[in-house]
């Protein structure tokens, strides 16, 4: 049984998180925090997280960045693995999770869902093979009309996973009505579409002569993040120290 | 019978429109029009357009913009009707085409293939029931790496065919990087994938709450613009005056 | 403000119709019925429909084939319009709702999503202008994993939508692997897959000579057929008799 | 330089290839096999393939069934590499080609495009994960109307690649309208769409918990198959003995 803390416990994916650990009976969540405390829990919550004293074996964040602070001096202090799933933090924090995953396990990861994980494995083998060949690359992403940045982390994460495999020699380009020129052959387009409630879908297309290959990721609700978020804390309970992220998951 | 005068006869289109006239037994064309002429065609070919003396229902069209102003000269001169498939006109020159069409019929259209037009005017119906609705209307367009523009003559067609339902009262968004904020509600977003040879396809995208509409058009070759043109070619033959399109030719 | 009582109101989707309504403010649930009450429900709840003696100005039903002769008689008594969503009637009880229909209105539809409805709007201004040009038919339908028909009565009824436009000439054919020949004019192939938990797609294929056109629906949770059923009962609750269907709350 | 023989050069796949290996500075065809012998080729054709005296690093051979006893004769006899082409072979007809292959090296795979060999290599590693994790997997194909087989050779080989992984347990299902059940976890539902003059489409489905992972490729015309073989042949040249097939020739 992998005891959680779950930060950030009475946000949407906290909630989310609290029913499918609810339904999973090789854990629990024995404490929360939140600044939001006014609603029924299953479990004790505490708005101030040096006041939660209940043992764990793994914290899940799905806070915001300014409780990340707070939420690394603790966990070094505890000694308890986090999966860190808040995105957005200044470069300042992201050198502090870096220094605390020194002392306390930390899993850190662009997309948590186990399928966005499985696309990148998918595409390292893609890439490898087809752009020596000639293949052109390309993404594209359609995420609900509610989300601000565009294109989404995830594409960006996907573009660097394709990236890598080419020395990191190509460039992102994300927009060509202000060019009127060939696309250049080192070049990753990545398109944004935003509509209705879209979930999130993310389509890597490799152009080639006379023959294309499509490789789509659809998430058909949040569920999925969540989902990955309780399977990362299973995996990470047990870890000392050290930086991890999904791939280490499905692996 | 109709009898066809190809303007560019030895270009892609012109010889692949030959092939067409040359399987279909209502048509054939009975004399071409290029600069180049060290090809053997099957019918007399004139490097100059006024020293072509042979009679013929209608003229298609498939050279460069600068060959336009002695097609527009000779066609109202001849009384012949013109299937105009050359792009990249200037505003001269599209006036030019508008006063010649007082003499003599006309057809221009951003795409000659039928199943464009088609896609048309299905997407009419569909902006009609959805927009409304509060659906977000997306495009997608695909080609190949050779194409100099973006986004394609023939997506900016589809958007401004479903602007014309919204009042006009939609804008177009090429890029959503440099931005930082929801979808604006009266927005269409056309993103532009280039790669390969992919000869064309054009997807419209309605996403409203938890449900998503698709309409795509895939072109798997270029014969389906030749066919469209000869189409044309078939029907228009037989008009005075005026200015026709496609959507003529489908109804 | 539109007065509702919820047939079957603690099942999957009486539980999400009655969110549904919750947010709009211009509908109530009133009352509901089902034989399960053990849940704590904001409105009266009846395990018996013939004791339910609330006034309303519509009935959403989302039950079981084995409860729908009391409804229908209950409706029929109190003059209130019904919005019949539960399928596998029988040819008898079909029967009876078109009985019922001449003494107070019923809708009745295979698929409630507005979407859906849509698409049939849409199929019939396709397949007029492309089965006349030779272009081929085909449905593909994606669902979960639990589903037990297949096809789907969504493809089935998109299926019958396109057949009506074409005279209802088009056989329909399920599997291709038993049998070695072209591809006959006048079918429709209709495939079903299953897998994992997919909400519904359904995608009509119209495939000509070099292009084809695609046209797809997608439902990304089942509050679109909650959603449509709340918007059909609006719809409904000013009808005196006579059959109605999604169709005629789209125009 | 690799010199080509090319069995079957009058047929549509072997006139591809000629002017594929004519645009190739690295091959050449010396001579070609065929019955019909009535067109103007660049090199010797014979009607009898025993008549064929020039010399050849390689035979690519896009005939027929009933030609392929004596290729193997001739090629065993010359000691030429033979990339096989030709589908529907007898079991004895494959047998001959297993012996044959102890003598000389023969090349032969279920789809010749480098695209669809490398479709192959992406489904085992997305099989791996997926299938372990409760993803259900589905192919569908889509074809010209003129196809008379359904399934493709090609999605059954796809089928295979996958089965392979999972130690062969999965059956195939081509129809599920006749049962009425849940989809039973260890199959394969392969769906065959035939419409217009469609090249090939493939499209693996893993469909799991609230996310689907897609994995689809398109062929535009017949010459990535033509390419392909070209391709194999240069793999092939310096081979002495054994079976290879297109997997060897990405590696």
């Amino acid at each position: 049984m992998t005891n959680i803390i779950m930060n950030g416990c009475n946000g949407r994916m906290g909630r989310m998180i609290t029913d499918i650990a609810n339904k999973d009976t090789d854990v629990q969540i024995v404490a929360g925090i939140d600044a939001y405390d006014k609603v029924a829990n299953d479990y004790p919550v505490f708005t101030n997280i040096f006041d939660c004293n209940v043992d764990a074996d793994v914290i899940i964040d799905f806070s915001t960045a300014s409780a990340i602070d707070d939420l690394l001096k603790y966990a070094v202090e505890k000694k308890i693995p986090v999966v860190l799933c808040t995105t957005g933090l200044t470069s300042e924090q992201l050198d502090n999770v870096q220094k605390a995953s020194e002392k306390v396990a930390i899993l850190k990861s662009a997309n948590m869902s186990l399928g966005i994980n499985t696309l990148m494995k998918i595409l390292k083998v893609a890439t490898e093979v087809l752009a020596n060949r000639g293949y052109d690359i390309e993404i594209v992403e359609k995420h609900h009309n509610q989300k601000l940045d565009a294109p989404s982390g995830t594409a960006l994460a996907l573009a660097d996973c394709i990236n890598q495999v080419l020395n990191n020699e190509y460039d992102y380009t994300y927009d060509r009505s202000s060019r009127r020129e060939k696309r250049p052959e080192k070049e990753i387009g990545i398109s944004a579409v935003r509509g209705g409630t879209i979930v999130g879908e993310h389509e890597v297309i490799y152009a080639g002569i006379d023959e294309v290959i499509e490789i789509k990721h659809t998430a058909y609700s949040r569920a999925v993040f969540a989902k990955g978020a309780v399977d990362a804390a299973k995996y990470l309970a047990s870890k000392e120290t050290g930086m991890y992220n999904m791939a280490d998951v499905l692996n």
